[in-house]
Formats: C-alpha cells, sequence, structure tokens
C-alpha cells in the first residue's frame, strides 16, 4: 500500500521515516529511476496527509542517504544511493615535506593521450558542455558580430572588458561575494589566472602549499616557474586538513596556497561551509596568500556554494576561474579577483599575454546577462549528477573488490582508489592498448602518491560504448591481482 | 610640354633623367599628389615613346630619390620626396653593457593612457585596421559559428588548430620559409609567444641582447622574468649593428637576442637582405638563439621581404607572430615557429595558457584561405604608408629646427630626434594636459637613452584633428628650447 502509509505506533520508526519509506520503496522498485523527479515536497505532503515539517524531514533523510539530491529552483531527484555505491577513498594523513616538483614529462604525455580522438575519453576534462552551451554561446556570438562590429579592433575594447566583467561581479553575489567590476583583471583562461597570481604571491625557490590530490596544471605552473610544492594531507570529503596546514605553516616558509574548494579536480568535494570559514581565518591569521580555483565551483549539483573569497577579510584569497568547463574550454576567456595582489597581477597580465580575446568576452557577458546562462548551468548541474552516477554505479559493478571512490559533489571527476596491489600507471597504460583514456594518479602528486589510484572524466553522455570501457578497466584492474 | 620630352642632346641628363623629370614636375605642380597612382611602366613607356629599360630607369630613379614608392602587384604610388623630409636620426654607437631593467611603471602608465579614449591617439600601436579588417573578420566569423557549431568545446580543437596552422605554414612562402604546419605553436598573440620564447632560451638573470630602442613589451618581458638587457647600437635604417653585437656576444655571455629586423618598432627599419643573412650566420655560427619579432612584417611598404628565419640552417631563429598589428588585437592570435625549441615552447604554452582561441583561430584561417586576405593586406600597406608619408609632412612643418625623422619602410610608427634640450618625456607630459598621447623615447631603452626622442603612432585616418595634435605637439617642443 503506497498511497496511505499505516501509521504503525507499536514500530519505533518515526512517522517521517515511515513517509520516507515510500520514496525509498518506489526507488527499489526502479518505479523511480536515477534522474527522475520526485515530487514535491508541497505534493508529498498532500498526498500522505502529513505536516510540511514531517514531508521535509523525510526528504531530508532521504537527501542524507544518498536516495535524492536537491537541485536548486528545480526539485529532487533520485540519486545512486549511497549504500550502494562502494566506500569513499582512504585520507591519508603524512609529513608535509616541500618538493621539487618533476612530473611534467609525463603529465604531458597523459593529457596528449587524452586528448587522442580515437581514444574513449575517461581521460580528458573536456569536451564537456557540448551542444547545449554551443547554442548558447553561437546565439550571443551572432548577436556581438551583428551589433558591434569593431568587436576586436583593439586590444580588449574596454566597453567589452567592462560588460564581462560586470557580469562577473552580478554573478559573484551567487557565491557570497560582491565585487566591483574595476576588482576583476580578465585572462587567457583559469591557468593564466593562476600562473600570474603564483607571479604576484611568490619567487622562484618559494615554497606553496598544494592539496594532495592536486590538478595537474598547477603542478606544472610550479614547476615551469621553479617554485616548490608542499603537499599538505586532504581528505576525501573535507579539503585540506588544518592542522597538517597549520604544522607546515609552522615548520615551512610557505609564501602561498593553491586550494578547490569547490568540486575539487580531482576529488569531486565540497568543503563543508564551517571548514571554509576556519581555513580562511588561519591562513588570514597569519597573513598567507590563498589562490583558490573555482572553475568548478559553477557546477555544485546542489546549487552554488560560497567561495573562501567570501570569508575574505583582508584581501588574501585570490579567486580565479573561467568558462572553460562550464561552457566551452576553446574561448580562453578567465579571470581573477586577486585582492590585494589585483594591480601586480594585471601588470603581470599586461606584459605575458596583454589583453584577453574581446569576442569572446562580450559573448559570455550576452549568455549572463539575459538570464540564459543561469538556466544552462541548473540543466547542466543535473546533466553531470546524472553521468557522475550512472558511471559511479558502473565502477562499483566492474571493478574489484576493495576499491573505493569519491562520491562527488560536483564536477564531473571520478577519483577512483584501487586495491593496493593494483597500479594505476599500469592500468593507463593497459588502458590505452584498448583505446580507453584515464589518467593515473601519480601526476595529481609531486611526490609519486596515488599510485593505485585513478582519474575518469565522467563529462560525456552515457553510451553502452562508455559502460563497456568501465568494464574493460574493471578486467584490467582485475588481471593485475589476479582476481 | 609633358606629352614629348625634348630629347635635348646638349645637356648632360641621360635621357632616363629627362622622362623622369616629367612625373617629378607633375608632383611638384600638384597634378599628382602623395599616394596617387602613377601610370603603369608600359602607360609611361608607351606615351613618351621610349624603351622599356628607359623607363624602368627612369622609375627606378624617381624611386630612389622617393617620389614614388612600388605596391606589389597594385603598381608605382606618389610619395613625399625625400628631400621635404628632414633628416634621419643620428646612429648612435656605444658600449653595450648589461642592463637590469626597471621602467616597467612608467610604461604601464604611458600605456594606458595612449589607450584612453580622450586622448588624440598618437601614442597608441592601435586601433590600426578598423572597419576593413572588420569586415574581412566578420565575414569568416559568421561562416565558422554557422558551419562548425562547436567551435569552441574543446581546447584548441585540433583541426582548428591544423586549419590555422596551414595557413600559416602557406604564407610562410612570402618571407621565403617553408614552414610545416605541424612546426607552429600557436599563442594569445606574439607577446606571448615571445615571453615562451625567452624562457625557452634563457634563464632569470641571463643576459639578452636587444635591439636600442626597442618594443617596450620585450623590455617588460625581460624585467618581468628577471632577465637583464643588453643594449647594442642600432642603426635607424641598417638595425643592429653586426660589429658592436659581434663584440658583446664574445664580452658577455648572452644567452639570446630579440630583433625586428622587419617594420621595426618604433623605427620602422628594414634591414637589408645582405645583413639580414651576415646577422644569421653570425648567431648561428655562435650559436646563439634570435627571438624574431614579426608582427609588423606584412605592412612592409614594398611588400614582404624575408625573414631572419628564412636564413636560419639550424633551428636557432624562434620566428613570432601575430594578427594584431595586421587584423585585429582583441583576437588574441599569434603563433611561433621555434626551430630547435619547439617542443619546450610548446610545453611551456601549455602550463600558462593551455591552448588559444579556438573561434579566432578559425576565423583567421578562414580569412587567408580565400585569397581575401592577400588582397586586404596590398590595401592596407598603401593606407598605413600615405598616413606615415602625410605625418611625416606635417611633423617637418610644425617641429622645430634640429628635429629629425625616420623614414619607416613599413608599419605605422615615426621615430623623432628632437633637438638635444627638448626632453621626450616632458613634451608627453605636455601633450597629454593638451589631450594627444605620444610616447616617451625613453621608455623604448632600459637605460634610459633616447630622452630627446618620442614615437608617434600613424595609425589613424588623417584629419584636422590629428594635423591640429601634430602643431601642437612642435609648438610644445619649440616652446622648450624658447623658438
Amino acid at each position: 500500500m503506497i498511497r496511505r502509509i499505516v501509521r504503525d505506533e507499536a514500530t519505533k520508526e518515526p512517522l517521517y521515516r515511515q513517509v520516507a519509506h515510500s520514496i525509498e520503496q518506489q526507488i527499489g522498485r526502479g518505479v523511480l529511476r536515477v534522474g527522475d523527479k520526485v515530487p514535491s515536497v508541497r505534493a508529498f505532503r498532500r498526498h500522505h496527509r502529513v505536516s510540511m515539517s514531517t514531508a521535509l524531514q523525510a526528504y531530508f533523510w532521504l537527501e542524507r542517504n544518498g536516495y535524492i539530491e536537491p537541485r536548486p529552483r528545480s526539485g529532487f531527484y533520485v540519486r545512486v544511493p549511497f549504500k550502494e555505491l562502494i566506500r569513499e577513498p582512504k585520507y591519508q594523513g603524512h609529513e608535509a615535506v616541500p618538493t621539487t616538483v618533476g612530473t611534467a614529462t609525463i603529465i604531458h604525455e597523459v593529457v596528449q593521450m587524452a586528448a587522442h580522438p580515437a581514444m574513449i575519453p575517461f581521460g580528458a576534462a573536456f569536451p564537456g558542455p557540448g551542444v547545449l552551451a554551443a547554442e548558447l554561446l553561437n546565439r550571443s556570438l551572432r548577436k556581438v558580430v551583428n551589433r558591434i562590429p569593431l568587436h576586436s579592433v583593439t586590444y580588449d575594447l574596454p566597453e567589452a572588458s567592462e560588460a564581462f566583467r560586470r557580469q562577473i561581479a552580478r554573478h559573484s553575489l551567487s557565491h557570497g561575494c560582491n565585487f566591483s567590476p574595476e576588482e576583476i583583471v580578465t585572462t587567457c583562461g583559469a591557468l593564466e589566472a593562476l600562473n600570474l597570481c603564483l607571479r604576484a604571491a611568490a619567487k622562484p625557490e618559494d615554497v606553496v602549499a598544494i592539496e594532495t590530490p592536486t590538478y595537474f596544471g598547477v603542478l606544472q605552473a610550479i614547476q615551469s616557474l621553479g617554485m616548490r610544492a608542499v603537499e599538505i594531507p586532504t581528505h576525501p570529503r573535507n579539503g585540506m586538513c588544518l592542522d597538517k596546514l597549520e604544522n607546515a605553516l609552522r615548520k615551512h616558509d610557505i609564501k602561498a596556497c593553491v586550494v578547490m574548494p569547490n568540486c575539487q579536480n580531482p576529488m569531486g568535494y565540497v568543503v563543508p561551509e564551517g571548514r571554509k570559514k576556519a581555513f580562511v581565518e588561519l591562513t588570514n591569521r597569519r597573513g598567507i596568500p590563498v589562490i583558490e580555483d573555482d572553475v568548478y565551483g559553477d557546477l555544485a549539483f546542489e546549487g552554488r556554494s560560497r567561495t573562501l573569497k567570501s570569508y575574505d577579510q583582508q584581501g588574501l584569497v585570490l579567486l580565479c576561474s573561467s568558462f572553460s568547463k562550464v561552457l566551452a574550454p576553446g574561448l580562453r576567456i578567465g579571470w581573477v579577483h586577486a585582492g590585494r595582489f589585483r594591480d601586480e597581477v594585471e601588470k603581470l597580465k599586461y606584459v605575458t599575454t596583454i589583453a584577453s580575446p574581446t569576442l569572446a568576452q562580450l559573448a559570455v557577458a550576452g549568455c549572463m546577462q539575459t538570464g540564459g546562462y543561469e538556466r544552462y548551468l541548473r540543466k547542466l548541474r543535473g546533466i553531470f549528477s546524472d553521468r557522475v552516477q550512472t558511471a559511479s554505479v558502473a565502477v562499483a559493478q566492474y571493478f574489484p573488490e576493495g576499491t573505493r571512490m569519491t562520491r562527488p559533489r560536483g564536477g564531473y571527476m571520478l577519483w577512483i582508489e584501487l586495491p593496493t596491489q593494483v597500479d594505476g600507471f599500469c592500468v593507463y597504460r593497459e588502458a590505452l592498448q584498448k583505446n580507453v583514456s584515464i589518467m593515473p594518479g601519480t601526476i595529481f602528486s609531486p611526490s609519486g602518491r596515488f599510485r593505485n589510484h585513478i582519474r575518469l572524466s565522467c563529462n560525456q553522455p552515457w553510451s553502452e560504448k562508455l559502460h563497456l570501457a568501465v568494464q574493460t578497466l574493471g578486467q584490467i584492474c582485475r588481471n593485475q591481482i589476479g582476481s
């Protein structure tokens, strides 16, 4: 009987749990599938004739246990229940020691293979958005070309740049900030922003604190600038460990910190708000510049959450982002709010690439101005959440026992911890032979950690081909442990 | 009597000189004006009933004396006769000593003022091409957006990048090279290319040989990378002095050389071919990497001339260019053929900005593919030649006695040597008060040379306003010497 819950006073179960059970059952029976929308709380409440607060409690319980996830301004959707997923990767505490970064050659090869058109691209962090983004973007591009024919005749047309930076400022409310357009410096993508920030905050030989695992682009930038990295142990759900960071700050002369608190690459976590606040308090107190990489921030499945920048009291957080992960990487449009480093960053920008593409700035500003961008983001979050969960289920199905896996709260990466006997780099090599590209875990650490880890990028529309590729990967791992 | 030259056997003047005189007279009387097309050699010959060789001799004489200038595939055009222009700047030989570059703050201010919309922009190196370029470009952009809707969904779509690099390779024949597309690395403008080449060829503290005066962007790049510069005396018509360079190479541990042999900024010279060859022989022999900046190369008034790269036997010339000066700076599209430094440059590109704007690459490739680009270039050369000459005449008219000025063979810069009592920086400051932006000479040298020099950028359509601005500048200079 689904329509009317029998209010069984004899059981110990509270009422909200009993009504939640009805949805749990529907999911279990396959009536509701992953990605389906569940009834609104209002409808659910009417249906079961319970109070609003009971209905809300039921939904919270379902969410806590991974049955459903909220998508802002769109309602709740069915997701893969946590209990059906394999465990999360272990947190690895370790001593934080400065390292000279030297993995660039391997990274270069891995990245090239990931982009190879013959590969099934679990390696690439692109192309994600695709057709949906192209439609939004091309509409805006056509408008710009027709209305502002002289769009590109100067370096970064002041009006162009202003239109773009005004939209960034407007959007900054969504992550808890309130920027002025003139505080923003536009860049050729977020990696340029990150390079400029590193150069503004530190010198060659200086030590920079990073998450581990961390996006390998950060490692390459640090290496190419002749700096050193110190890996701070990082929790797969909570981000960089504050105690370990504080210890490292005491022990080493750390000049800057690079972190990705929202939808981290590769672990997909969103650092809980309290920890974000504590992190900024700590680094503010010690006067350490924090370079915050927010390229996936708009892709948090449950909607935007705050940036570290929003807690910054001292202009010490340098917030970098771009439209490469959300709209189109070929645009080469990023930006940075560099706090007290603004002037230095702007000067460095001027002497390295002078300006950023004008047309792309105008087109992106056009997308953001109309509200089309917000609608698009809401769709995109749902799409990526579905893809990540579908891939998670396949991994759980085919990978050997002992495999662990993140439960990303945004973005489109899965970070997989394989049984210790399995070498991620060998998996990477063997997978290439079978035309599947993935990323080996070692490239996410300057000291060769994560030997038994791999990263899957789940930004492709799910297909039989991808399903088989996960099966292939699972088999490669099984072969390595002889199971 | 113009129709039929009296063949005066009594005068000592050879026949070609007598027929040339007819054109000289027409120019003198204002029948032919600066920028007008003169009759074709063929028509001229028929008209005067002389042999082809006499007609050719006459035209060569007119060209040598600055009455006319050839524009490839378009014929000869009237220019300002050399005798009506003031003298060229003096060549200044000096000791070449490595200098730490430290002028960036002033440069930053000057550049911002140059771009200020309220100014009459003799300072800015943009916007030049304008409407003509916008038409060509927007036609191409619309095609790309319609035909390749997914143009920007990856980092630098391999096909996109290939289409662009194929056109660069094709165009390389025009300057004496024969590139393969895969040898080219695309960049976000030529300044990025230049930065990457500097980083590939030298390290912080290393010494780099430069022209003097040199484009200040080179100085800023050298400074921001912590390198040092050594200024090699540079002739206003022949470029960097080879003897002085050889001496400097012997004396100092020079790691690279940055030069602009075609349409140099600010002096506008095109280094004679023999000297280009000798320059490359010298640097090849000594194993010195040469970073060749060719951003104005397509704008040589007499058509393309060879790049240093075309003489390079050892892969030691790193040729950088872009479409910022020729098409539109807002595109942020440049490229580099880095010879034996290719892989290193590509890796550095990857770790600083990953890729270059895809749409702009496709649009530029579209422009170049159809031949529209070559036609456009021919028009543009004529336009800039006229503007530079018109400005030259105005300078000769209004500036104080003792002023000297370059006779640019391409680009749109005029380099003016003022009487020694005049301070270019004071002229710059005073001119700003009157809403005229220029560039003071000192920012073109890391050691504060060219105190009595200024640069005028003549890329605007000539107007009464510009004419008055030159008059104002002349008056400011006169005031300084109390004349």
